[in-house]
């Protein structure tokens, strides 16, 4: 069985960029190669950072992860390749690995020119250097082989989030292509109790244990927390938590970032169940008088 | 020679969903992965399944076709496995299969958790239950390991077409990229007369044969069927018979689509010679009156 | 290893024609295969061959390149296989090919139809002539076979230059996804020197030594060459020379596409060194009366 790269980049579908790295790889090793996304938004780091966090652990150990979302190409950043879980990651030093890191993770600089095409351009380095960093490791070539250990690697700040209460505030993050608006709050069930944190936790953060029954939107609007789409009510918007293990917002068989016109960013907030009746035993009564 | 997964759904390419099901299916299976399509317009069955058909029967027998346009993921509608033509199709059952169900096609539930994703999320099942039977299938698991046959897939309405002496009505079903209008009304040679249908017949009915001269539209537009693209004259719009063997409406050089502003459904009728030449006739008289 | 096929066409991702190719290669032979673009706009020749130009020399020798361009489908132009610097080239002869064209490549008409799929559509070379053909060479299958050799392939004309002393005249040739305006004119160092010429010399032209030290727009505009994207002042436009070797117009983490609005075939004029001082000089003359 060939090695398996799998590859994520912002160079999208119309130019033949990410050809060519397939190109530069394929002169080197006998590799099966399969494309993560490269419709990431141009230099959009939190966004390649997202996708790649959602599928690595989907991948067989060994799989070499390519990922180039790189604004800063030709400048100072570092190309590096880490080592983290079995897996190996071949990126600029941006950011974009900032989900995947982990404590034991071990990074080097790729440095080494023998690795690198002759006489790297200062705008193509997914061609240049990343693209051949992942074939010389696919051959096994080890990280110290491409240059020296690098000891800590740029990460972004992560999203915010904060607990107040029965109340547990995050921030939406992006829509996914039907439409559906993924939230920073995490949700995992543990021994059959559901518990909810940010899944990138700083350091020194306890996870939240919370159960979620409601969310509620910038205008005040409350939504229902559901198991699956079709417990949407037609033409209702309503939350759930998603296959990544995010809590998503979710039209039934529409696009709810077209329906609510929620930007990147926007505050949401999860509410407890006890917080979650007693609003709707308050709207009860205002509706009552 | 490694199995061949060939792979269809409406998940775009701006999101990771179709790369982390090839990962699924990688950690299980050394398979070859083949992309038939993945933009699929969101939830619209019927146009997945008009993809499909126009493409297995190209593909080399043993083909394991995974197909995953499924609006009602995480309700009711059941998972399959269908084995027809010597072929394996992987999807909802929820008429994605209709135009390759054959009489003799079995299918089979896909119940067995042994060859699902432990915990199967209910909103992702592209990733947790389809991509892992597809590689299951791929390792040779047969059809009753999965779980119980299931006497009678479900299959959505075919498209409406009528005969009416010289005419044969239908309807357009969708634009392909290049703007050409793909009509519901087929067209096959058979020893060298042409003989025309819905590819796509009712049980009992019979195939028509019929050799088409002309196209009507709704607003009374009367096309000639030419032979190839260059046939049509410099701006005009003409018919001939696609590739997938449907009856299509062109434009040279330009999109049939956005000249004609015809919608998907729209009501189209062929003509006989024999109608078309009369239609002519006609209208020279009118002209020399 | 499997024979590597690469392909590039106009047919876009929402229809299964990529796909369906796929599928016919597949059956006929175990071939690797790889995607350099499929978003060529529809029927745009030159931008193909632009792309082809881009890619083909990072892939191994060996290679198949499989180009379907074909807004002539159907009609007269010749289907070829090309043979050139050890590569194959499968392609409608329609000036597709004339960016890798060589004096010592060699080309052959795809004329055999046991090379073919049975009773080929007139509007599907892909499928039925191009994607078999492919596979038939990736069996070995050599050009003679195909059918008889043709002497001399269609070229669109190259892109119009002119040296006017300090200046060497091009122009635009299209925005590629980041919005970097990809101009004719190509630089290449040779010797620690760099000269710059188009990349594509007509018949008996001489490459033009030439430093580059700025860049003019139709509007007067004088944009300096940097050499990479982070030495762009933020909010400048600058030009630099890309990855492929071509002079860009480019914007810091902006479209310059969008910023500066040139359409494709917008005149652009490379100036000297000498030429941009002197420029300067008058503009800070100008200023300081």
């Amino acid at each position: 069985m060939p090695a398996l790269i799998a590859m994520l980049t912002d160079f999208g579908s119309r130019d033949p960029y990410v050809g060519i790295m397939k190109g530069v790889i394929l002169q080197r090793v006998d590799a099966s190669l399969v494309d993560l996304t490269h419709e990431i938004p141009p230099g959009d780091v939190r966004r390649g950072a997202f996708a790649l966090w959602q599928s690595y652990r989907f991948f067989p150990e060994g799989t070499i992860f390519l990922a180039v979302v790189d604004p800063g190409v030709g400048a100072s950043r570092l190309p590096v390749m880490v080592e983290s879980e079995g897996y190996r990651f071949i990126a600029p030093d941006n950011g974009l690995l900032t989900y995947v890191l982990r404590a034991e993770s071990r990074a080097w600089a790729l440095a080494n020119p023998a690795f690198q095409l002759h006489m790297p351009s200062a705008t193509f380095h997914g061609r240049d250097i990343f693209a051949p960093a992942a074939a010389y490791a696919a051959l096994g070539v080890p990280g110290r082989a491409f240059g020296p250990m690098v000891p800590a690697l740029q990460r972004f700040s992560l999203p915010r989030w904060a607990r107040e209460g029965e109340m547990l505030h995050g921030e939406v993050l992006h829509a996914d292509r039907f439409g559906n608006l993924i939230t920073s709050l995490g949700a995992f069930r543990r021994d059959g109790e559901q518990w909810l944190l940010f899944p990138w936790l700083h350091e020194g953060e306890e996870p939240q244990y919370f159960a979620p029954a409601a969310v509620r939107l910038p205008d005040g609007q409350v939504l229902p927390v559901v198991r699956t789409f079709d417990d949407v009510p037609p033409g209702a918007v309503a939350a759930l938590v998603g296959s990544s293990g995010m809590v998503e917002i979710v039209a039934r068989r529409r696009s709810a970032a077209e329906v609510l016109r929620l930007a990147d960013g926007a505050p949401v907030t999860l509410l407890s169940e006890t917080l979650a009746h007693a609003l709707e035993d308050e709207k009860h009564a205002e509706e009552n008088e």
